[in-house]
């Protein structure tokens, strides 16, 4: 087996393909490639990749660029090299998220719509009848899932859960009980939607557990990432707005509130019944102290520990998380503390 | 689909249990309801659920509250809307639990004795007839279920291993092979008990592994999260103490020693060899050193970083961590560093 | 069911196999021990147990040590109590993990080839003959399954994905489309190899995804622990070298590139597009931000953020980090913050 021949990406992207998505407008110049059977960076393409120039700064890289074939601005100067082409658009990076869709939808192709035979679905549940229900999925009583929605190989969706339509649930995603996921979702494998709260009442020296009887809710458009949790509330719901995108391996606790379009970068957590407005953005291991506020359009440095309300608009960073002007000033002070320690040595010995 | 309609909550609580629960001294006040179906607090009620003044500082929040059954204390004096009842008790907030606990019942139902057709059994495995083995899970050559034990779909109890009685498996979680669970421990969706604890020796430019050939042994009354991770032990056992109540996303790693009661928060680390004593507290984020003991009662806040031993009934915070009181000081003063350079500055300019 | 009996590890190690391992040159004094059923460190060994002393500066433990053999050194001094043996060796670590070893093969031996009944293998897949496919596992379309390869329970390759040979995939770790596994891989229980990566373009309030068609990339003998994420280039690999070693709850974002003989502790995240070098050492929790270079044998300290690129060699901490002896002249320094303070206080009183 030859690891490292990238036999995994002979998509076969056709040129005529691209020039029908790159319009009327699109100028050719230079060789028309044959075959092109990749996507690369200006400096990592081989022969037989697309390539592009999608940020001007880049465009000395062009140059030495072995691509077959590059996307390029309408005015770029620069000729081709022999046995290569460019293609002028208007706008490359458009150009290439268009054909990156196209590519996707070939190397990811959507399962066929039924039941894998090796899927256990429960009797009681609602599987409409343009869902894909991979392998060894599990769908328990009463659940139900929606029109076009995708459960891969050994999802897990369990009784009374509702799946929105054109949701997909990746390997190893788990919807627990009664909790209710939007339509276009993605959650990613190894994501946990609904395990209890983190919730005791310590009486002497026993902890005592509270018992979670809420749910989760997601509303449309949500993606979480691989092996993220999403607690269930005690009661009521804990909530994730539309089109809030969630990174891997994050932690959402019982009762949060989160609003819509939120970034959530990898490893945040965010402790119980604390709100999150619209808009809000959450850099990576941030963690974020339970029952606070954050207003719409706050932005947490990643790292930060937010332990105070933040209002809405506000760049906080540092643990404890303060304003982030203030944060980076003293993040160059505090290397000048030994001048301040110097200096006092130096007047003490000068007034003794 | 009708996402927004709370359909997964109809637990239709009857007010004759709770009535029972209420016990001879609770006195009702106020229009009976026909039927309660959700619980809710009091400022997210909605006509049809119960909510509760479980603290003294809320008793404002009554007067809009919608519920159509709140419980109160028996020396409230406020009284019910039209269409509302208040139900008079000693303690509402454990007059909850009661009826909470009986909901939870009825969400989520523990599932029947036995083993599901599509979960696969060593022959050579034990498993109680009282158990229920869920689908698609497995359990390994001559592992042992106990009695009233539930392993949720997909579940997987490797060879060897042990699960004490009454213990919950939710779906997904896996108990490697070789490892002992207590009774009545609950462990969440994705967690991982016993994969190989991380040692190496590294000889030249090479790193190679270090067997690992101990096991986990958790004592009973122990919770572990979704997707918390506990490693084997390189010898002997990783230990977790009796009713210790582990969250999401946590890190123990080889031969960690865990006393019983403690409480740690999701995301904490906590490095190979060290111990935790008894009733010790960890915030969430936190790090703990390899190698360490910290003694019982201390508590460690949030996001900060053990990097020595930390004594019985201390409270550290701080990367590395320091007694906390130190720490919220030196957060204190940090924020004044400007003053000091520009009292420097000031000197200076005076000097000159 | 009687949890404390270490039942679990009755591994029979004979002491005639020591001897064996243990070479000509090794002396042994004492009583010759009928039968070994454990493997303790001195501290805390019982009768039937084998310990050793690796590090001499616990020579002293070995007097009270209930061991009934101990490996020391071959100028060890003391005398073995009564119903003891002393192995005098050259290297009683070294020996140790030749016993661990073939403890390891007893305790976890290596399931059969062949594909397991319940498993669900697409019939277009190359299997090896000699690969072990265990109960619920799933391999996709297209993907392939080297030589002596095993894949646990529930065990998910997807379309196209590719093993190499004598990989070891642990229960429940997940292999996306395309992706590409180097031979003597170690994939702990969890792990996710190929997720998409996490990248939006965010047009008004709206983050659209952005096509995730690249793949990941591991070379040889590379371990992954469990839970940790790897996420899929956004084109092209994310990538990680040669005999690198990764904890549990790991974060690997797209398009990382990570060389050879790395050591990444539990619960590290890396951004996106992010380059390390060969043999970097990088502490648990710590994070470092996306587009940076971190040069070989860099060495990052636990629970620091990575903010600039760092030389190769250098030793970082700290958040933002910097050079790690900065980092730690500046802990003390920030400790007797209340000094200056202090200081400033008296001279404005001595001024006025």
């Amino acid at each position: 087996m030859d690891v490292a021949a990238p036999f995994w990406m002979k998509i076969d992207i056709e040129y005529e393909l691209i020039l029908t998505l790159a319009g009327d407008k699109a100028l050719i110049e230079g060789e028309i490639p044959e075959k092109l059977t990749g996507i690369a960076s200006l400096g990592e393409a081989m022969p037989g990749d697309l390539s592009f120039l999608g940020n001007r700064k880049y465009r000395d890289q062009v140059a030495g660029c072995k691509a077959s074939l590059v996307l390029v601005p309408l005015d770029f100067k620069r000729k081709p090299q022999p046995g290569q082409a460019f293609l002028k658009v208007a706008d490359p990076s458009f150009l290439l998220a268009l054909i990156c869709r196209e590519a996707e939808r070939r190397l990811f192709p959507k399962p066929d719509a039924g039941i894998h035979p090796s899927a256990v679905v429960d009797p009681t549940a609602t599987v409409a009848t343009t869902a894909s229900i991979g392998p060894m999925a599990y769908v328990g009583p009463h659940a139900r899932i929606g029109e076009n929605v995708v459960l891969q190989s050994h999802v897990v969706v369990e009784a009374h859960a509702s799946i929105g339509e054109d949701s997909m649930l990746f390997s190893r995603s788990f919807v627990g009980a009664h909790c209710v996921i939007g339509a276009r979702n993605r959650l990613h494998p190894g994501v946990v939607i609904g395990a209890d709260g983190f919730g005791f009442a310590t009486m002497g020296e026993e902890h005592h557990r509270i018992p979670q009887v809420g749910n989760v809710e997601t509303e449309d458009d949500v993606d979480i990432g691989a092996n993220s949790a999403v607690d269930r509330a005690r009661f009521g719901s804990t909530r994730i707005g539309r089109g809030t995108k969630i990174d891997n391996l994050v932690q959402i606790a019982h009762n949060v509130q989160i609003g819509i379009g939120c970034l959530i970068v990898a490893q945040v957590g965010i402790s119980g019944s604390t709100q999150l407005g619209d808009f809000v953005i959450i850099g990576g291991q941030a963690g974020v102290a339970g029952h606070l506020n954050v207003g719409s359009k706050a932005r947490i440095a990643g790292q930060s520990g937010v332990s105070k309300d933040v209002e809405a608009g506000r760049t906080y960073g540092g643990i404890p998380a303060i304003p982030f002007n203030e944060y980076q000033r003293l993040n160059i002070l505090k290397r000048r503390l030994p001048e301040l320690f110097r200096a006092r040595e130096k007047g003490e010995s000068g007034r003794s």
